[in-house]
């Protein structure tokens, strides 16, 4: 079992890529050789059972996509992509990337003539208010971001490859995930985890918007899990609508901030420090808040049903000591 | 008001040109020029009251769609594409003219930097089985052909670019169009149009299936009229989601054959021969049926609500004599 994981060097793609070295399976299977490529070169992991390859590269580039499949992965994980923010500021460098990368990747797949395990990283971006109350997973697709714009166009494109028998694609959509390693970003959605993390951390976060509002999260344990899931589960089962809105929890900010006082005191919830953001409340009032999701956790995938269990997964993950 | 049609040449595209051409207006504006193209050289339509540019050219081939929007046409009728059957053949010359070449169009008004009103013809073939009992105008697309995919892929970049400014798009996905004029064709869906044109032609005609299934019909004249509708529509009435199920009849072929019956008498029924077609009969099992297309009708566009309107209007149409 050859595994190529295409942004390997994002916050999921090392968190997969760390679980796949413990394990050394995927999809049941014994992993034989591994190749890991991003646009910034992933770091080399030590002490693999079995030969890694990493390598830089840009999935949009012509050539490269042919590249990583020479080598004929059976398992290829698509992770690549630019983030919302930057696909709206940038037209050309989101289409190129999200779009004709995509494409490139799944076109060399269909040129080298061999059908691996495909699983591509959507995203609930694909879909754009009005919302139904909670959003099931018949519920259409129209964007309103040129992100979710690309990955509804990826999801189509898996769909169809999928039905050809060009590979046998697997679209999971993420939810938001949280709690975020690392810094604080300028994502609109980036408080969701700041006001997690950065209390955990004895720092202090500010939080933009108001108590009530409600979000889809899962934490970056859970996504990985998904990605695993994606790629040994049976084809057939999922039928032609390859494309999953993953589960995941649906909450408040006032209920996440509960959790963080039930598990890590009432001093840590004393750092967040309310200002609102009118330019980030606008934002994100027009964010999907509640799916149903049942589709995924018939086929298995599973998620967090509890915020508390989102931080501890963090701080277990992170190597935290309160 | 200039206006360019690409994909003049077809059925629809020929009918929509008589019709600017009867009334010189488009969009409640006085047409001054008409560019009409297509990969074979539409007709030149003689006694026009304006400077009329016929074209022959494949909007897949780069440089194409440039040339097209040089003139900065203020209306672009977007009707080009390789048919379900044929998409579902040769993948590449699906993929290059379904997708690529509606990607140029639209990348080429991008780079002009001007803003017309692009009609795009979608299908319900972005719709894939199993449906509901109605299809509603929030059902997801879950394409079952490489035809649906690439209209599912042409509504999501309609709309992407419009939500830019890029350019003011409306997608319409058209009903199964009957009656088609001209011969019979071996495309799985002929059938509903052999069954009337031939008999009132005083010709035999096959029924490959049986009298009960139900399937989402409109006239070309209706055709016709749903892009006149959606050239002329406010583009704010619409909203972002810029793609819409247009108004049809859903009506069983038995009810069909009744109408044409009523219209034209039992001894042209009598022409139509049941020929039971396994092949045919299961493609059709897993057409949609039935849509409410409410958001088309409350934005104005309208359809033959009687089957026996659809044949007259043929009748008409075509100048046949009973």
């Amino acid at each position: 079992m050859h595994v190529l994981i295409i942004g390997a060097a994002g916050m999921v793609g090392r968190r997969l890529t760390a679980k796949l070295l413990e394990s050394g399976m995927a999809a049941g299977k014994k992993i034989t050789a591994m190749t890991l490529q991003d646009v910034v070169t992933p770091a080399y992991p030590e002490g693999a059972p079995f030969p890694v390859v990493v390598a830089k590269g840009d999935v949009s580039t012509p050539g490269e996509a042919e590249r990583l499949i020479a080598a004929r992965p059976d398992l290829i994980f698509h992770l690549a992509a630019v983030v919302s923010g930057e696909a709206e500021e940038d037209f050309d460098k989101g289409y190129r990337i999200n779009f004709d990368g995509t494409r490139f990747l799944f076109d060399a797949v269909r040129l080298a003539g061999y059908c691996p395990r495909v699983v591509f990283t959507s995203s609930i971006a694909v879909f754009g208010a009005p919302f139904p109350d909670v959003i099931g997973d018949e519920f259409f697709s129209t964007p309103l971001t040129s992100y979710g714009t690309q990955k509804a166009v990826g999801e189509l494109l898996l769909a169809d490859y999928t039905r050809r028998g060009i590979f046998d694609g697997v679209g999971i959509r993420l939810p938001t995930i949280v709690v975020r390693p690392g810094k604080p970003n300028k994502a609109a959605s980036g408080f969701f985890s700041n006001i997690i993390r950065e209390p955990l951390a004895g720092l202090p976060a500010v939080l933009p918007v108001s108590r009530d509002v409600v979000h889809w999260m899962a934490s970056p344990r859970s996504a990985a899990g998904f990605l695993l899931h994606a790629a040994e589960i049976d084809g057939a089962a999922i039928g032609p609508r390859r494309n999953l809105t993953m589960p995941g929890l649906a909450i408040s900010v006032g209920e996440m901030i509960e959790a963080l006082g039930a598990v890590a005191g009432p001093e840590r919830v004393a750092l967040i420090k309310e200002t609102p953001d009118e330019t980030i409340k606008a934002i994100v009032a027009g964010w999907p808040r509640t799916f149903d999701a049942t589709r995924a956790k018939d086929l298995g995938f599973v998620a967090e049903t509890s915020f508390e269990d989102i931080i501890r997964a963090h701080i277990e993950d992170e190597g935290i000591v309160l």
